[in-house]
């Protein structure tokens, strides 16, 4: 078996969104048949691993719609059309905690949804921090709150923290050592 | 500032699909203002962290459309409807790989696109894998490899894997010492 590029024969824009758009492709599959494939268009965006002087990441907790519930999770946002993806990073750490970051390190990027979305995120890890004033869109609500990574990995064993780049961060930093 | 609950005042169903439905809900937020909410439903799945006895992870290479791209990902999928979630695992891992497990431990759980997908995985670690053959849905092409978690890492840091739930999954094999 080896791995075969789906081609798209036709493609039917299905809805276009404020954060997303869908469409349904029809591809070429194996064997010459074809199947469908429904994917979700998102622009990406980015995520912050800030880790305090005193070795604590700053996580933010705030109402999800998709979760139905209040989520504890690192910063993170959409980068804005043309917007440089550190400078992105920079921005959200800002508005979302008010830190500002002295060092700011690309760690990793990955798709979040493979299986039917665009969306990739990048990860990166944020030290040297100063704390200033948050800038919350109008429509967020956020708390901030400071754990160690031990805090952390116990929350991710016991569901508390249910969120792939949020786990992704705090597995990165505790390998780091910080 | 806190966490506000963001209650549903009204929702427009907009696709009903295969993989993914989308809809649209205008919701309450802070200081009694609306805003919309575009959630992508999804019913959720499985990934399967496969370690063999000598110590290597189990990994697939498929062509992703959502990706224009083959992916390197760990073996994983959706959960049937009704299907016992550590059952999903096995059948998976079963599908994709051909290993059977002796052992499979519930790892983490992670909304991937919290800002929009109801998409939940569970993460499973099994081992003590017994080689058999694979039973491929019929529109999936997917080759088999088996990499260290040196490797696996040195592939993150270079992008060429690029998918959170993998990221995740490698972290925590990597944390484990397996």
């Amino acid at each position: 078996m080896t791995t075969v590029e789906e081609k798209t024969i036709s493609s039917e824009r299905i809805y276009e969104g404020t954060i997303l758009n869908l469409r349904k492709d029809r591809v070429t599959i194996k064997d010459g048949k074809t199947s469908w494939r429904e994917i979700v268009e998102h622009s990406g965006g980015v995520a912050i691993a800030a880790v305090t002087d005193e070795g604590k990441l700053v996580m933010v907790k705030q109402f999800r719609k998709a979760a139905e519930s209040v989520m504890l999770e690192v910063p993170a946002g959409k980068t804005e059309p043309g917007e440089d993806i550190a400078a992105a990073a920079m921005r959200e750490l800002k508005e979302e905690t008010g830190y500002s970051a002295d060092k700011l390190e690309h760690v990793s990027q990955f798709f979040t949804s493979i299986g039917y979305s665009t969306e990739v995120l990048h990860l990166y890890l944020a030290t040297g921090l100063t704390p200033g004033e948050t800038d919350f869109d109008e429509n967020e609500a956020i708390e901030i709150y400071e754990y160690t990574t031990d805090e952390l990995m116990e929350m991710i064993d016991t569901g508390e923290i249910a969120d792939a780049k949020s786990i992704v961060a705090v597995l990165t930093v505790k390998m780091k050592g910080l």
